[in-house]
């Protein structure tokens, strides 16, 4: 059956755009986070070059009773991007133009398959900064960015993915191409339909084309790494850089001790003498006259207590030195393994405690147990690794005990990573019955027959 | 008929609850922008007191055949909140609570009929702002502002009314409740559901609650009024400030010499000697420290000769000042009439050009029509009042004349005021076809009965 349907395909769409060979299939049959024997072979990989494509192969999927499942860079770590049972994959990566720099209008055009980098670059290459920014920019596809609607590190000042696009065009699940590549800021006209494709992580459509909006680059950037006493400390400097610096706070990253100790020892780098409770990375960005200011907060929180030792970046390759380490989260999986990690979000103010409680429970449970935690912690979100040589490896224990801890303080089980395999079963925790309903009916509405990466999200 | 519907009702719901006094009904036949003429009596007005007062009534609008329509403030421009055909009109005033300030976490929880100044002030008094801010804010409601995803003078710095929602609450055309008060900056978990409730004009379900996001209260506003010596200049002032300002940069309102005569005129107040091409209110708001740099930008302007000549405000109530000009934009209803007005979007830097042609092409075609334009141009959007003797007054004509032109050249014909009854024969200038078919789809999906405030959007 699997040959037909590739025939067919092969047959409809041109002899270089389906591929059967296994190992190519095997390639595309999970992602970075997937353990391997979770992977899932697909029918066969499509590798189209238009939108016309995609609709040809969607159509094709419908009528052969098959789905079909998206697939940017694979880096994402939800499992959204592993083929559902019987799909075909559908890869993107041919469909990588960046078609229009617009400095004026500050918006960029591009194919769903261009990287994350591509686009950051292009848009540096017009003098605009393009502000998404995730450890997995150079493999990382735009496509994969909006259906996961990726977070990352400059959220604090401009936002998700999601606010990030004005306009897409996508290929519903019947195959009709809606094109809605809005260019301008305010457009009131109608449903803001691009919203329902971003963050549905390949269920109600297939994006194949985006407008991104571009900001002025900064001028120039400020970095400082830091040393805190404790958790009120990191709630006093929070308001501080707020208050002092506004809107050009860029990042305010937290890394807990074990998390920058292994940091630390895989990139080589160990710059305090003393050891602190909490370490910072915060970097904000506007003109070069915010200097000032940025050394004048850094030596008001070292008067008030509130740092205990703290470097500010005197060259562009000392800040990329200060980055490195909190880049390090993704060596996580190769050497602080096994590991079960989680992406989640909880109130700022109650970070510092939900991961006391946390740690407790994990350690009281299993002895030998190791937490690695940093993040986002001013946008409320942080990761977190728990290590255990406890074998079987106890996955689905250590879930159930985090998840829950989430649920009591009404926190999100998804912050910015989405849903995908990975979480489902625990979405009740985070969403209501009513939302839970709403969202199948959606689904059932615009892919009645179930074609586009089915058993994802829900 | 519309008796027993009535009295259905006031048994269902309660005695103080249901309205079919004529001078009710007529009061909630209209809005601010509504001829007279065109309003649509109700069959009943509905004042609830929860949300599940609202799902009762949806229920049994749903029974009897009838529809209903949501009403906030009704100060809607595009007659969004006017009674459909056979409706009765539902009144939010009644669920106006602030239900809680958290300015660590930087949100306020409000029910859908507060008005945004209680929610202004209730931030306020919290240390904190809610930046939307529009000069209806003592009258329109916050379901009516998230129902139409209202702009405003800070769009440019914080975002739509669509940016500031957090999480809703919201009845649907069956009478679900679905609740996503989701408090998090951050939540991947599944669909973004509010999305579809924002701007839908009370067509997909009843806005019941809302969670928005709050933002620090700057230290220090600046503002500046400047005259400009032609477009070119507009831009150039814009990059500048863009540049210098970064985020501080609050509003960046153009004014057009026939606006800003009205205005004056209006307001009594004319600080200019000579007249200018271009009138500029500027508003930046950050710290104090922040004074100086902005001396700068506009000394700089002054050197560049961007501005001919231009006023800092000094005092709180000299910036009032500056605002009162842009403010009087509310009086273009009863003192530039009759008129057709305009909410569209255009890029940035085409703007000027655009006038220019229209109000060329509207002059040949009635001599003594009067041209007034302001609005938001760093977000590509621009108000316009077409006045003109002429009986009968020529909507229709002048409408197709600036739809089409704002077609040519690529733009939206609803920025900030939304759709509803008034310029849904136009929505096709603004969408493809493949969307407005989606937008039925999900019309159709959520509302199968068109029981929400049917015949608005499309």
């Amino acid at each position: 059956v699997t040959r037909q349907i590739a025939a067919a395909m092969e047959a409809a769409l041109g002899p270089d755009m389906v591929s059967i060979e296994p190992t190519v299939l095997a390639a595309h049959s999970l992602d970075w986070q997937t353990d391997p024997q979770d992977a899932v072979l697909p029918i066969a990989l499509v590798r189209p070059r238009t939108a016309d494509d995609v609709a040809a192969t969607v159509r094709l999927c419908r009528e052969h009773g098959c789905a079909i499942t998206v697939q940017g860079g694979l880096t994402g770590l939800a499992g959204g991007a592993v083929p559902s049972s019987n799909a075909v994959a559908l890869s993107l990566d041919r469909m990588n133009a960046i078609e229009d720099v617009d400095p004026v209008g500050a918006t960029i055009s591009v194919q769903a398959g261009a990287t994350l980098q591509q686009v950051q670059e292009s848009a540096k290459s017009h003098g605009m900064l393009f502000p998404l920014d995730l450890g997995a920019r150079g493999t990382c596809r735009i496509g994969g960015n909006i259906g996961t609607n990726a977070g990352g590190n400059h959220v604090l000042r401009y936002g998700m993915m999601r606010d990030l696009v004005l306009g897409l065009e996508a290929v519903l699940a019947d195959g009709t191409v809606v094109t809605a590549m809005n260019r301008t800021l305010k457009n009131n006209a109608g449903y803001d339909l691009k919203h329902l494709f971003i963050g549905s992580e390949g269920t109600l459509g297939i994006i194949t084309r985006a407008v991104l909006r571009l900001y002025d680059l900064p001028q120039a950037e400020h970095n400082a790494l830091c040393a805190l006493p404790n958790y009120d400390a990191v709630g006093r400097m929070l308001r501080l850089a707020r208050r002092e610096l506004g809107t050009t706070l860029n990042a305010f990253e937290l890394m807990w001790p074990r998390y920058y100790e292994f940091a630390s020892h895989m990139r080589g780098f160990q710059p305090f003498r003393e050891p602190g409770s909490y370490y910072l990375l915060l970097e904000a960005s506007g003109s070069a006259r915010d200097a000032e200011t940025f050394q004048a907060v850094m030596e008001q929180a070292i008067e008030g207590g509130l740092v205990t030792d703290g470097f500010i970046a005197q060259s562009l390759s000392e800040a990329a030195s200060f980055w490195q380490l909190r880049d390090a989260s993704g060596e996580l999986r190769s050497h602080f393994w096994p590991n079960a990690n989680f992406d989640i979000s909880i109130n700022t103010s109650q970070i510092g405690r939900f991961v006391e409680v946390l740690e407790k429970k994990i350690v009281e449970r299993w002895p030998d147990a190791e937490v690695a935690v940093f993040g986002h912690v001013a946008d409320g979100n942080v990761h977190i690794a728990v290590k255990t040589l406890q074998e079987p490896f106890p996955a689905t224990e250590i879930e159930q005990s985090v998840y829950a801890l989430v649920g009591k303080f009404n926190g999100s089980i998804s912050a910015e990573h989405g849903i995908g395999l990975a979480k489902k079963i625990y979405l009740h925790h985070s969403r209501s019955p009513g939302e839970l309903e709403m969202m199948r009916r959606l689904k059932a509405a615009l892919d009645p027959a179930g074609v586009l990466n089915p058993g994802k999200v829900f």
